[in-house]
This record gives structure tokens, sequence and C-alpha cells, in this order.
């Protein structure tokens, strides 16, 4: 019996990892967080998803405000407009939530802890990884020991595993992988500025707009949007 | 310019980690978690000691009763009475909180970075390591590459250090450090039970009895009940 928790954030790569992990596990749970992130509609979207997959799904509230230090937790902090927000070797974009993916894997390894689930998956990819030090393969793998040595599998048992399929792919890729999977992308939402709608002029929304147009098919959250007479 | 912030829980190790910090760097912040413990007079207690030793100080919230498997985190769990409540690998006794100190890590890192503050100092050490996975070594050791790969630290600059300066002490000698160092173990709760005054039954409270005793001297907090006329 393999089993797992997902990094859910309702997204497009968490949704691709999501039906990556109901195609290879036994028992799946997914866990959204509540982070105090700007674009907090994603939490609704990722429940109506999980609730469509019958995938047992819970948000964990961790207040990551008091932190700051980005743009998606202080509303006093612009977005970035371009694809690539600062040049290379200069460090993250203003996006970068100061360690975030180590506070959601610290969380989530708990969270399979108590309740007997083996792997941690996540769709952090290489796309990102340049800007975004908690997305790389060498956080991810540092990450993973700090797991197996600090939770109760230091006395024995299988040991947890921190899984990213995605992490050698681009977006379109990524949603190739998903589409051939079945996962279904009317509900996942990447926009930062935090309405439903894509923004069309954020990062993320022009990193993903550009993915679909080299896949050659429409967004199906726009689709959805167009048919809900809300272009 | 030295900087850290100290994982400060209020209690008898996380004070002589403060005092042994104040010590060593120019620059010192504590940080307290308010993550639902039973125990949570310890918070306000940590506020005064912080406050007579001038040190800036917040407490972060992270709600970790929702992933419960604790009895420091769940009530209705019992807490262990003896010293060592479980036998020699059974794994950690119930009041083991799944990988607190990985999420307390993450967060402090977190804050840390956005506060251009290097280190992480933590309490740490090995008299609770045989039976709490995320006090070890080894743990620290992982969890230290994973703050140094998953952060900005990670585009250059001093690399962050994970400082457990007691790990390798017991009790005794803990209490040894912090006194040549000044600590002002007064305000310092140890007891699970959740009062001020301790209980004397949990396995806490009779550790810091038996260390008082090696250490041939009143326990300060005692000491200072008795005087207010709280005996």
């Amino acid at each position: 019996m393999t089993s797992c928790v997902v990094l859910f954030s309702g997204g497009l790569d968490s949704t691709t990892a999501l039906a990556w992990a109901l195609d290879r596990y036994d028992r799946v749970n997914a866990l959204t967080f509540d982070y105090g992130q700007r674009h907090r509609v994603e939490i609704a979207l990722a429940r109506k998803t999980a609730r469509r997959l019958g995938v047992p799904h819970r948000v964990l509230k961790v207040d990551l405000r008091p932190i700051g230090g980005s743009a998606l937790t202080d509303p006093a902090v612009p977005l970035p407009r371009s694809l690539r927000p600062t040049s290379p070797g200069w460090g993250p974009p203003s996006t970068y939530v100061p360690f975030r993916n180590g506070i959601f894997l610290a969380l989530a390894a708990a969270w399979a802890e108590t309740r007997g689930l083996r792997d941690l998956v996540c769709g952090f990819h290489v796309a990102d990884s340049p800007d975004y030090p908690d997305t790389t393969n060498a956080f991810v793998r540092a990450m993973e020991k700090a797991v197996r040595a600090g939770t109760k599998a230091a006395f024995g048992g299988p040991p947890p595993r921190i899984v990213a399929p995605l992490i050698g792919l681009g977006k379109p890729d990524i949603i190739r992988l998903g589409l051939g999977l079945g996962a279904d992308y009317a509900h996942a939402v990447s926009c930062y500025a935090g309405a439903e709608r894509p923004c069309g002029a954020c990062s993320a929304c022009r990193l993903r707009a550009r993915a679909w147009k080299t896949v050659g098919l429409e967004d199906p959250l726009i689709a959805r949007l167009r048919k809900e007479g809300r272009p």
C-alpha cells in the first residue's frame, strides 16, 4: 500500500503533481496552505478541484505575513511584470516567499507522520528554479534528509521521500504530462493578483499563457470563464 | 557584526541558549512559537525574560493542533510521568510533537532571512536526543543544509548556520553553563501541565528537579514562587 500527501496550492503545477500522484499511489491526501497569500482565491479553487477528484483535502493555516519579505504576502510590494523579474545571479524575484517550501514541507512532514502517509509529493520545477532557491533539487534532497532524521522514521520503518516529479520539466511539458493523466485545469489558478480571472500582466500569467500557446490549446481556465459568461 | 535569532521557548534550555548567544553575538533576536501548546504559560514568561534582558522578541503563531499526534497539543493524550516514558528503541514519547523543530527552524530561517540575521541558535541537547528525533545532530546538520540551499543564501553571501551549543550537554551542565553566563531562570518554566508552578510529576518536572539537585542549588523558579508567597 503506497501513500503520500501532495502539497496542493491549487495552481497548475500542483494540480499536475496531484494527477501524477493519483496515478501512482494507492492512498493520496492533499494539503493546501493558507499563508496570507494575496491570491487566496486559489484556496477555494483547490477545495473545488479536490472535491471533484474525491481526494481527502485539508487547508492548514500558517500566517507568513508577520515574516514578510515578499510581494505575495505584502500588498505594499509590487508584483513583477516580466518573465524574468531579476537578472540571473541577482537572486530571487519579489514573488519569492522566504523559505516557503521549507516551511510547507516541514508542516507536511508532520501531517504525513501523524496520518501514516509516507511520501511528500510536490510540484516544484526547473522553470522556477533559477530564481527560487526553495524549488531546486539540492534543496529537496537536503530537506528529505532532514525529514528522515527528524521524524519517527529515524527509529525505523520506511524512510519518507520527497518526490518532485516535475522538477526537470518546463511548463509546456508539465501541461502535456497533466493532460495525459486527465488533470483538471479548469479551476487551477496561477495569477498572483488575487482574482480567479488572470490579470494577464503578472509573471505567473505570462508564463502560463506562453505555455498553453506552446502546447497549442486554449487554457481550460479561460475556456471555463468564457463558458460561464465571464470573459 | 555577528547576528542570530534564538529559538526561545522560555524553558530552561532555550534560556541558557539565549544567555550563550548574548555572550557571543553582536545582534540577538529571540523568537517564541505559539503553537497551541498546553503549557502556553511559557509564552508570557518568555516575554518577561526577553524584556528583562532587553532582547528584541517576537511571538509567531503556528497552530500545530490540527496536525496532532502529541500530548503537548492534544489534552486528550496523557502526559508521561516517568523520566524515560518509552523503552529505548520504541520511538519518541507522547510529548514528542511531530517534526516540531523542523517546523520551527524553517520559520526561524525565513524570519532571519528577512531581517538579515545570520545564525539560528537553539537549545536542543543530548538528554532529549535518544527519544526526540528532531533534536539530534544528524537532524540539525541536514536542516542546516536545507536552509542554505533553500534561502537567498544559495545565491551567495555568508551561509546561515544552525548552532546548537547545548547539544552535547546533560541538564546539570546546561544549568552550570547558564549560571556562569548570568542566565535568569526565575521565569523559565519547564512543566508540561500548563501552570507556572511545576506539577512535579511530569517528565519535564522530574528531569529539571533532578538536575537542580545534582547542581546543588535551589531552582530559581521555585525560589521566586516561594518569595512571592506562592509555595
